[in-house]
């Protein structure tokens, strides 16, 4: 059986912390991770500020089989995630010559300007991730796979990074959403959860487009579990004549 | 002058980790936050594991003013944030009498359950935190904040905590946005960093509705110094020739 392989996450940007922009990228890694067997643990999001982008990283990359780090890669004074992460791993942070030529191609004659260089500046043998959106490229150093903030572009990178990660058993869920409270269910599902201690299952109230409601979501590597899980489940709501919504 | 007052958020929560959940709590926590003088320094989100919530908690209540978190105080099995901050704080965990008359008064006879009253269990001395949507409070021990994961009930909770906070000066920003890329302004805008170094100065990509540009971001307490470094920006759009989308 493979190991449970786990992940974490650094979000680096002021714009989310002021609460300006929205982040979504968790998301969209975690379910990409989750796919291909990679449970994300922990997220931080910190400030453009060297000194702790390097505690951070310093910390995590420790603590878990792989670091995504958001943000930070751009051409402007506030991208400072390259340089830091050399600083983390104290390696020469210095002009890597496939982006460079990568970045030479892409840009019309005259327009790969010293602004558009910066992003060719990466930790001493740091591998690319390729960026089929907008040229420039990602980077990995070790288990730290550094990728760039704006949602569209990271989507578009992690198909190329599929084969350098390992995960373990993807991990597999099944949600049934119910029209009835957390507390009408509470003490059926504590009974159910100590049945099946090895299986996550959560509970999440719903209040949207006037509906409220409940989803009960069942979380393991093993399917067999998950169904077993779900007929216990199924077993109190039909005794309680509780309505699925969804399932 | 008000000294600079820090916060950190820990959204609680394995639905936020596992990528089906979009969290919103840190964006509307952050902008009310800033609202009134208090800034953002670091998000944690971490799983539904009391071992993980005390650590947390533990390190950041002594790191920052304030701490909130979200997640975790409803009525089931995987709700334990309260039981969890009861030993980072070693304090009882015991029902909060006011809490069990406000729930008793909130439901029909007979229907203040046993799951319901596992709403009122909180650390001994805990101060509640008025939930007009739905009954049931979040509660507060010296400066950690314990709100429920539901957006909508979150955000209807902030009112009332309002005279509890005390900030700092508001962090004012400004933004303008620009029909360019980051690479043509990089320069000119690292110049107008370095002379204002006290002044926060963000800029962000954004590709939406087919429109491709750049927002810069300008935040401080102070809105000479924001008005003085946007003029200095206006100086190099204009030399530049750079249309101005919004501002």
């Amino acid at each position: 059986m493979k190991k449970n392989i786990q992940a974490s996450i650094i979000i680096i940007g002021n714009e989310i912390l002021s609460g300006r922009t929205q982040d979504t990228n968790t998301s969209s890694l975690s379910l990409w991770l989750n796919s291909i067997g990679v449970k994300v643990s922990e997220v931080r999001v910190i400030p453009d500020v060297e000194k702790i982008i390097v505690e951070t990283v310093n910390i995590l990359r420790k603590k878990y089989h792989y670091v995504f780090t958001t943000g930070g890669i751009g051409p402007t004074h506030d991208d400072i995630t390259a340089a830091s992460i050399s600083k983390a791993f104290q390696k020469k942070y210095e002009i890597h010559k496939e982006a460079f030529r990568i970045l030479q191609n892409y840009y019309k004659p005259g327009e790969f300007t010293e602004g558009r260089q910066k992003m060719t500046w990466m930790p001493e043998n740091a591998e690319l991730i390729l960026n089929p959106t907008s040229g420039a490229p990602g980077f990995s150093i070790e288990n730290v796979f550094c990728l760039p903030g704006v949602p569209s572009i990271l989507k578009s990178m992690l198909g190329g990074l599929k084969n350098r990660i390992t995960g373990g058993e993807p991990i597999l869920s099944h949600t049934i959403s119910l029209k009835t409270v957390e507390s009408e269910i509470a003490n059926s599902l504590t009974k159910v959860q100590n049945d099946n201690l090895d299986i996550e299952i959560g509970s999440y109230p719903f209040f949207h487009a006037g509906k409220l409601g409940v989803s009960i979501v069942i979380r393991s590597e093993n399917q067999l579990k998950i169904d077993n899980c779900l007929s216990q489940i199924l077993d109190f709501i039909n005794e309680k004549k509780i309505e699925i919504v969804e399932r």
